[in-house]
């Protein structure tokens, strides 16, 4: 790989050029931004090597491009820059959904080009270039979406571009991904938001009820913080599995209110141990940095 | 205040003594421990000036008591510990309910010994002295609960306490108080562990669903970890509020998922935006460090 090029050099793509730069010496980044100062901002924080306003021939000479853009904007951009687009070349997004972005892929590229989705699971509530991080990937899972047609090769290449920014990868269907992704990442996302949600509300009838918040409600509601538009993007794209994972979740809820209504200390003593022991097992999981693949 | 006996030296009591020491240079620490073990580790770690093994008047000859073991043992100990206090010492715990020990202290006390309890909102979840630190008090809320007989003077010798380890200090009824920690503290804590259980149950339909959790599903179980047979006693004692407060909260869900359903994309906006500006203000007034009192 001698080049790669990143539409967008927000947090996310910022990282991305800023983790190739430790990483895989050897490789180009070239960047695309809309606006002269993050132009100027990109070169001096050294995120890219090359730094473009708009589409062109030479920006997109590369072996991988990277659209690095809110999930409504990927829509469009695969749109917009398939014509400058290099046989040879694959193109990637780091989408946090990726049924609707495979469809569009695919109703655009056709057997033209070869599209296959990452979703990268990490990021941060911060926006903007400068609060990029090169650490971003370290152990990060990455999830790739390779449909049917996709040449096994390139999907390789891709993992491998991955593996060396420090994330393990995993290969998923895309429909199966935004199942999961509801479940895992969507639903504690609307949790946090309820959760910060209620916590107001309820100054109802506890009129300073946040004053006494300590760290628990502090990090329980830290994913409420991410960027509201970003979000209702995500969320709307992912609706009805979001409803679905809302629904099993209030299923769980009813059964530990059903513990407490029964006033079952064993099995409430039970219920906490089980999910204490699996906290600390996902927790050395995620420390052992183990490569699965779950396709 | 020239000295201050902390029964059981665990990653709480230890953190008292070690900020104690630290902040209040003048003031004494005894601490009182079951185990020889515990005891010299006591004294090498300099948690305590002085370290004892059972109940005696030394041990006891203290402007302050701190209660600073598990909920249960606090309400057996106020009672073990009544033949040995002295006249003008204030007695307080660290328990996070604190209506079930206002009613034990009052019921043992009398108008005796002046019992005022304590909570201070912070904590670790491991447990152990090594885990001690002498910041845990930083900046967290401490609610103080006096009853109607409290000697005005009294609870703020122990507002000062607290303030002095690092502590904002709120003041209300023992019974209000479990109703806004139900709220607050707990029912984030039992979200954790049911996102935790639900995470893993949900594998009989996603096998390698964990393998794709990132940093949000991570923070959302960090309360998971939470010792269970602590925490099997806190949830009984409040049982009644977090039935209450689980309740509420489906309310919340059953909110979001209705915006959801009807796929009002402005409303999902509002909603997420709404929170993400509260928590912002919540966490701009935790750095605040704002003193209230909410009596």
């Amino acid at each position: 790989m001698k080049k790669v090029t990143v539409i967008g050099l927000g947090v996310m793509g910022a990282s991305i050029g800023l983790a190739i730069k430790k990483r895989l010496i050897d490789v180009r980044v070239a960047g695309i931004v809309r606006r002269e100062q993050h132009l100027q901002q990109a070169l001096k924080m050294r995120v890219a090597d090359e730094v473009y306003k708009d589409f062109n021939s030479e920006a997109f000479k590369a072996d991988l491009v990277i659209i690095a853009v809110p999930i409504l904007s990927i829509i469009r951009m695969i749109e917009d820059i398939e014509p400058f687009l290099q046989k040879g070349t694959i193109i990637t997004d780091i989408g946090s959904i990726k049924g609707l972005i495979a469809e569009q892929a695919s109703r655009v590229y056709g057997k033209e080009h070869t599209f296959i989705g990452s979703h990268p699971m990490c990021g941060s509530e911060k926006t903007g270039m400068e609060h990029a991080d090169l650490r971003m990937f370290d152990n990060a899972p990455c999830i790739l979406t390779p449909d049917v047609s996709t040449d096994p090769d390139d999907t390789e290449k891709l993992s491998s571009f991955w593996k060396a920014l420090g994330c393990r990868t995993l290969i998923m269907d895309a429909s199966l991904h935004d199942r999961q992704i509801s479940h895992i990442s969507h639903l504690p996302h609307m949790l946090s938001s309820v959760l910060m949600n209620f916590g107001c509300e309820q100054r109802k009838h506890y009129e300073n009820l946040l004053d006494v918040a300590g760290t628990g409600f502090s990090d329980m509601t830290r994913l409420a913080e991410g960027n509201p538009s970003l979000w209702t993007d995500i969320l709307e794209a992912n609706r009805k599995n979001i409803i679905d994972s809302i629904g099993s979740f209030k299923e769980g809820l009813e059964e530990i209110l059903n513990i407490l209504k029964k006033n079952d200390k064993e099995r409430l003593f039970n219920y906490l141990k089980r999910n204490y022991e699996r906290k600390i097992d996902f927790e050395n999981f995620r420390k052992s940095h183990k490569i699965k693949d779950i396709s």
